[in-house]
Formats: structure tokens, C-alpha cells, sequence
């Protein structure tokens, strides 16, 4: 397989632009630490960007679509339709991640990775498919070596896309019915964890339908044990075509200086896998939003990751990183445009 | 005292807006309860503006500056001279409060209620004072009957001014040296609770000061015992001039039809007297930021209200509002431009 740059390391973060925007932060007219967590992501981004002001005025969306052959098991709400019925949504500008991004200027694109539907993609949406669907991760591999190798490419090349657009940070999005089981599934290879620990209500599952979800991740886990602690070969056994292009684009980030705005449960664990394979990705990444999935609780520990926002969302698409934008965006205006002690003839503290 | 104003109930909202707006919401291509707090938000303002899709474009902030007797007692980081010389950084657009204003778009002005300097306001300041600061509370009342008075008057003035501009929403800043002081000694009037279950660092101070400030405020809470069981008359002898005009906004938009954002600790306080003295006004408060002073949880309990946003601020000027503020324009935008299923051509579940 040709997934060497998979697991380069990360470029490297610039501490000196990140020493110089604390510095700014402290003579700023305020008291210092009073803006909190804006004045980390100040901080952060100077650091990612290189420059003692950062900037996020361009902002890329990719969601990624695919099908999953474990849906087969009712473990979702929804029917598997709904998968490309979002997607031509998605692209005529009425789901929430359309919403979000017209409403916050960012540029959105839909990738169809591999839905069950082999007619051709909707107008608007770009075709990277990688078969009609994933396998039932139940009964056999999700994916080929094959299949995995081009869902991460999928993922790279929507980061080469955003990055010939001159974006200053990157969002993964991702649909497709079923995707919370494979997600939950890949989080319990990952940390080594119970299924328990990791499956929640997805898209609304009752307290049955959990349970339900439950048992055929612990089957699955049982059936692929011994060959899902590495984490690309987990990847491949449990993941989805959409999963993977989400670790395929964030390592791609991380190595290319582009920053990550993580979104919720199912991003946490692309971004989980990510930081696993490729050395220093977690640097790159910020996150947004703390799903009401349960799950979500024990894959930011792992992540060593505090998100911005925790407002109850458990949608997925980018939602919660496009809801947390504009705060970051906030925090660089302060940042840039604040008067400082000197500026404005303000006292710094009593003398 | 002609008074009576305050005590006006607040106007009814409408459930019936409310109830439409419940029933949109579950129609949007999202699984229901998906968007969380955005869901509930739609659906409230929904009710407070009395149409389906309520939309938040005109937004009128409110800084309230005015200085504390109490100041001379050593309870703040800063000396006094800076409640002034920030009001120039208001006007001159480089405070925190000013950046925010300006990138979200919202209206800032700037009212001194009564700083300490007797000379004329700066530049694009409105001089609506009521003294050059209150008086000592530890030592008598902050405020004669008529400057209480006056002081309720000037956020009434200031909501009439929002609405001639057919605000949507209100904010109320606020700057005075020694004012989370005059905060906390409040709420302890307001909550029943010792000094040392709200004074916090507030702008910055150490263990030392922040004893120092309980201690304070707990001889001032003895000396005044008996005379502050009434939220009006615990203003007048504990509150400041802003704070006392945020309550008298608060209050006027509640009986006015414009629902406020609320700030942080001190905005906090202001609602909580708000919604003590003029029934039903709570109803018109959203809550934006929780702050870092630790005394703001027990008021949010007393208000039963649960913020948007947790990012460790302790800045005050309405800085919390506004790093709220896209929250909820994102979560009308939202609610007014997602497909329903039957739009989407979506199944809208397990049939």
C-alpha cells in the first residue's frame, strides 16, 4: 500500500509567533487572563499560523458521505436512503451544514465517498467513490486495503482543494446512516475499550436500540480481536469510506500547516485515529463541540482536547465546528484589534 | 418615589409563536432534538418576538460606567482613574467590547452614570450622571433614594433609545472599578448568602484581597442588616449607579417586548434584582456566559438559567453577550432556512 505519508509527522508549530501573541495578550485593556479561552485560541492560531495576529477569514467545509454495511442490523433511526437524500440536501442548500456555512461566508463541499446508491451523484456533489458502501464490519473488513488507501487519499485531496483555495483552517463533515456504530466500533479498538463505553443513541436510538448496538459491536470486536490494535488495520476492519477520509484530511492538515476546527463524536474519532497514525497531529487541531453522544466524554480525554462549545448537538456534518467559528474568529479579532495599555492611556494594574 | 414603573409586570410572550416554532423545528432534515440548545433558543425567541421564525439583526449594547465609594477599601487589581480612562477606550473603539460590537455588527454606546471625575465625558460618551460615584457602602447607603431613582432611569432611557432604533435584542454592559464588590455584597442581599459564597477575584485579586473583600463585605452586610431584605432598598445601599441602570433596563425591556442578553456576574446580579421586582421579566433574559468569578453559579441557580457559553471570561462590558451573540443569529438562521423532509425529498425515519 502506498500509505507512507500517512503516518509523516506533523509540520511543526511556530513558538515564537505563539510567545509574541502572549505577549500581546498581556498588555491588552483588559485584565490579564479576563478574555479566557479566547486568549488561548489567540495564542494557538498564532502558533499554527506562524504569525503573532492570526487570521481565519477563509474557511473550508468537506462532508464527507458513504454508506455502511452494518446498517443492515437496524442500528440507525433512519433507512439508509436518507444517506444520498442528505447528500442532494446538502448540495441544494437545505441542511444544517448548508445553513451554517452560507450564514458564516465559509465555502462547503460535498464528497460522495461511497453511497449504496450507484446512480449518478446528485448535481453539486463530487463523485470520489470508493464502492457502494462498506462491508458489514459484523460479518467480515469493512474495507479492502484497497478501499482504505483511497478513502484516506479522498481525504487528503479535499485538503488539497482547501489549501489551493488559500483556507486558513479546515472542517470535516460527515453523513451516513449507521456511522456512529462504526465510530463507537473504531473508538473501542482504538482506546480498548468496552462497547458500552462507546455506543450511544446515534441518530435516536431508544434504550433497546442501544442495547442492540451494543451487542453487535461486542460481537464485532470479538471476531476481529487480534487484528484491530494497530490502528490503521482497526481503520480498515471498522471503519467507514467517510471515517477514513475524515483521518486521511486531518493527518493532511496537520502535515501541510493547515489548522483543524474538529466537529463532534464521529470527527473525534477520525481525529483520534489521526493522532495516533501521523506524530504531532493533535497539534493542529482545535475542537468545537462536545456531542451529546456519550461516547464523545471518553474520546476528547484521550484527546487531551476541551471543546468550545457544549450546546447538545448530536447532528454531526460540521455542525458544531461551523457553530463554533464565529467564537474563534472572535478571539483573533480581539486579539488584532484590541487597543493596548500604552495605546489608549489606560493604567496597567495599581503602581 | 415614582417608582412605580419598576414594578410593572413584564409582557406576556406568546406560546402560540412558541408552539408553531416547536412544530417547524421538528420538520427540519436534522433527527429531532439534534441541534440541542439551538432547538430551545429558536423556539424561545419564537415566543418572545411572537412569530415563527424570529430573526436577531439589530442589536443595541449598553456600557454602563460609573464608580464605588467602596473602591477606596483596596478591593480592586486597578485604581480608580481607570473606570474613566476605559470609558475613552469604549468610545475609541479598543476595548473588548468595542471589537466585539464592531464585528458583529451590534450598536455600542456608551453612558457614564456617574464616574468619579466631575470634568465633561469624552467624546462620544453620553453623560447621563447621577453623582461623581456612589458612596461608601461599608461605611452608609451607596446611593440616595433620588439617585437610585435616577439611575433606574437611565437604563430606561438607554432601552428606549434600543427600541427607537428597532433594536431586536438587548445588551447591557458594564465598567466600574470596585463593582463586582458592589455585585456580590447585592446578591448576598438578594440570595441570603454570606459574603464569602460570592466575593471572587473579580479583575484579579489575590487570596489576600479576595479575604480582604469578604471581610468587607461582610461587616457592610451587619452594618445594613435589617434594611436589606427588599431588593429595591438593597440596591439603593449596596448597588452601584450601572448596576442599578442595567436593572432598570432589564426591567423596562421585559415590560417592553425586547428580550436582553445577559452578560456575566454582574449583569447576573442586575437580572436577578430585575426579575425580583418586575414579575415575569426572567422570561425575557437569555443567558450568555458563564463567568469565571465563582459567584456566578450561585446566582445562574437562583435565576434557574444555564448559559451558552463557558470560556472562562471575567471581563464584564458585555464582552460575554456578544461572544454569545452568534450563537443565536446561528441558530434563527437555522430555524427560518432549513428544509423540512417533505421539502428535501427525506425520510424522515424508520417507516
Amino acid at each position: 500500500m502506498s500509505l507512507a505519508w500517512l503516518r509523516q509527522p506533523a509540520a511543526p508549530t511556530d513558538g515564537s509567533a505563539a510567545a509574541r501573541a502572549r505577549q500581546r495578550q498581556s498588555q491588552l485593556t483588559k485584565p490579564e487572563g479576563s478574555l479566557g479561552r479566547f486568549e488561548d485560541l489567540a495564542v494557538i492560531l498564532a502558533g499554527l499560523q506562524g504569525i503573532e495576529r492570526p487570521r481565519i477569514d477563509n474557511v473550508h467545509v468537506t462532508v464527507f458521505a458513504a454508506d455502511h454495511g452494518v446498517a443492515v442490523h437496524g442500528v440507525s433511526a433512519y433507512p439508509q436512503s436518507v444517506t444520498r437524500q442528505m447528500i442532494s440536501n446538502f448540495a441544494a442548500g437545505g441542511a444544517a451544514v448548508s445553513v451554517l456555512s452560507s450564514a458564516t461566508g465559509a465555502t462547503l463541499e460535498v464528497v460522495d465517498v461511497g453511497t449504496l446508491d450507484e446512480r449518478d451523484c446528485p448535481a453539486g456533489v463530487i463523485a470520489d467513490r470508493c464502492g457502494p458502501g462498506t462491508a458489514d464490519f459484523a460479518a467480515t473488513a469493512a474495507m479492502t486495503e484497497l478501499q482504505l488507501e483511497s478513502a484516506l487519499g479522498v481525504g487528503r485531496a479535499a485538503v488539497d482543494r482547501a489549501r489551493a483555495a488559500a483556507s486558513d483552517i479546515f472542517i470535516g463533515g460527515e453523513m451516513g446512516i449507521g456511522n456512529t456504530t462504526s465510530a463507537a466500533a473504531l473508538a473501542c479498538a482504538l482506546l480498548g475499550a468496552p462497547a458500552e463505553a462507546l455506543a450511544g443513541p446515534g441518530s435516536g436510538l431508544n434504550k433497546a436500540g442501544v442495547e442492540r448496538k451494543v451487542a453487535l459491536i461486542a460481537r464485532a470486536l470479538a471476531m476481529h480481536r487480534g487484528h484491530v490494535n494497530e490502528p490503521l488495520e482497526a481503520l480498515r476492519r471498522l471503519g467507514g469510506f467517510e471515517i477514513a477520509a475524515l483521518v486521511g484530511a486531518f493527518s493532511a492538515c496537520a502535515q501541510q500547516h493547515l489548522p483543524v476546527l474538529v466537529d463532534g463524536f464521529i470527527a473525534g474519532v477520525a481525529a483520534l485515529a489521526s493522532a495516533r497514525l501521523c506524530p504531532g497531529a493533535g497539534n493542529w487541531m482545535l475542537h468545537a463541540h462536545r456531542s451529546a453522544e456519550p461516547g464523545h466524554a471518553r474520546v476528547l480525554a484521550a484527546l487531551d482536547a476541551k471543546p468550545l462549545l457544549d450546546l447538545g448537538f448530536r447532528l454531526g456534518e460540521g455542525s458544531g465546528a461551523l457553530a463554533a467559528l464565529p467564537l474563534i474568529r472572535l478571539a483573533c479579532a480581539l486579539h488584532a484589534d484590541m487597543a493596548t495599555f500604552e495605546e489608549a492611556g489606560v493604567a496597567s494594574g495599581i503602581s
